[in-house]
């Protein structure tokens, strides 16, 4: 037995998901199917981030145990070859018995990307959410501030999947303006997420960028323990895990 | 009767190219179309840029004679509320009588997009085209310096649709290396451009990336006078036309 740990993206647009679903397309079935025509095994692939529908990974990292006697280069393009289009495999690394990708995940950082203003987006038009008024991007950097370090997040998790401890360290938020200038980007950074956390940051920062509310309402919304205190969530397509970090493996 | 002129973007991936044909989705099409849901008039659209099938545009110009009321704020936003999501109007401006699209075009920049190396594109995947391996872009410049200029490009015209005279002027080529170091972007601006003309330029700079050829060899494939002197004509997919200059305009 040897565990492989994987790394891949994939564009959300067409799947159901990641989790493996009976009758849905999910990146979780696509991947497990490519292993089975390379390896003839079946094996249940544990994910770091089991990402939304819609939702798009740059950098998702997955774990497999496997009897296999494929090199990890060997199983990297048989399992290319096999996956579509809209999933791609950047890396198959033999790693130590017993790692699983979402317990040894440390960090996560995910970007929102947003295309604001009237114009509508064309060739990223899958990859952003389009808000038809301008933003401040400043104003929801500044804003996002407050959110830094270890705090209760409750007022950031949707109902549907309720953890019991609602505390997270965000190790930094960013409002970073992209190339164009209708592209926002806010990329977050920290230790784990609550289920929807990122998407409802996204859809309360929107409010101070509006001008809605002025950046020292997130501390508000923060302190508030409450889902009805913050903005809306946020929708899925304009989310991407960026990159994973790992305990240290050998 | 006023005359429009309109600058639009497009993904070119599900259009069977620019030009209206009966029963084939085209963007003259859906323009046409939108046109006639807006103003109730059946009118026929001239373009700078007659692109082919999966070919895209960030900044065509097309022309429209119209007799129409609206104002060309009016009709921006109506067309925009009816083209298609792969279809993105920029403005609509009332031009001089007798403005006509192709005729008035006195320049023009292509981008072609390449996407080099074993790594199978993710995001980008409709709007490049994926060469596996690695490419040599400074020698691809060092090439495509040897055709600058006005010169006769007979070896770079595809069969099909000659042109008798098939004398151009490049003003620029560059062979850009994009954020990613897969991304190579090769940019073509001149006064105008024979049928399959950057493809072919972007087919014959690619043997010169591979090191199946020098640098040098540019010049033997212009003189030559021969379309089969030059590479292959690389996919539509990866070429785009970015924006068009015309003759002053009041």
């Amino acid at each position: 037995m040897a565990t492989y740990k994987l790394t891949l993206g994939y564009d959300g647009t067409d799947f159901n998901g990641w989790q493996a679903q009976p009758g849905q397309r999910t990146v979780q079935g696509v991947l497990q199917e490519a292993w089975r025509e390379i390896t003839g095994e079946t094996v249940r692939v544990t994910a770091t981030s089991r990402t939304d529908a819609g939702v798009h990974a740059l950098g998702q990292v997955v774990g497999i145990d496997s009897q296999s006697r494929l090199t990890a280069e060997k199983l990297l393009g048989g399992l290319n070859a096999k996956l579509p289009e809209d999933v791609v495999l950047h890396s198959v690394k033999a790693t130590r018995e017993g790692f699983h990708a979402t317990r040894d995940a440390v960090g996560k950082r995910y970007r929102y990307q947003i295309h604001s203003g009237r114009q509508r987006p064309l060739f990223d038009r899958r990859y952003v959410w389009h808000v038809f008024q301008e933003l401040d991007a400043e104003a929801m950097h500044q804003a996002a501030q407050y959110w830094v370090g270890k705090h209760d997040f409750a007022s950031f998790q949707s109902t549907g999947s309720p953890r019991e401890n609602t505390v997270r360290t965000i190790t930094s938020i960013d409002v970073l303006r992209g190339e164009q200038p209708e592209q926002i980007w806010i990329e977050v950074e920290g230790d784990g997420f609550l289920y929807n956390m990122v998407r409802s940051i996204v859809g309360t920062l929107i409010q101070v960028g509006l001008g809605n509310r002025a950046p020292l309402w997130a501390a508000d919304v923060l302190a508030a323990l409450d889902r009805r205190a913050a903005g809306q969530t946020a929708p899925a397509q304009g989310l991407q895990l960026l990159w994973v970090k790992l305990s240290a493996l050998k």
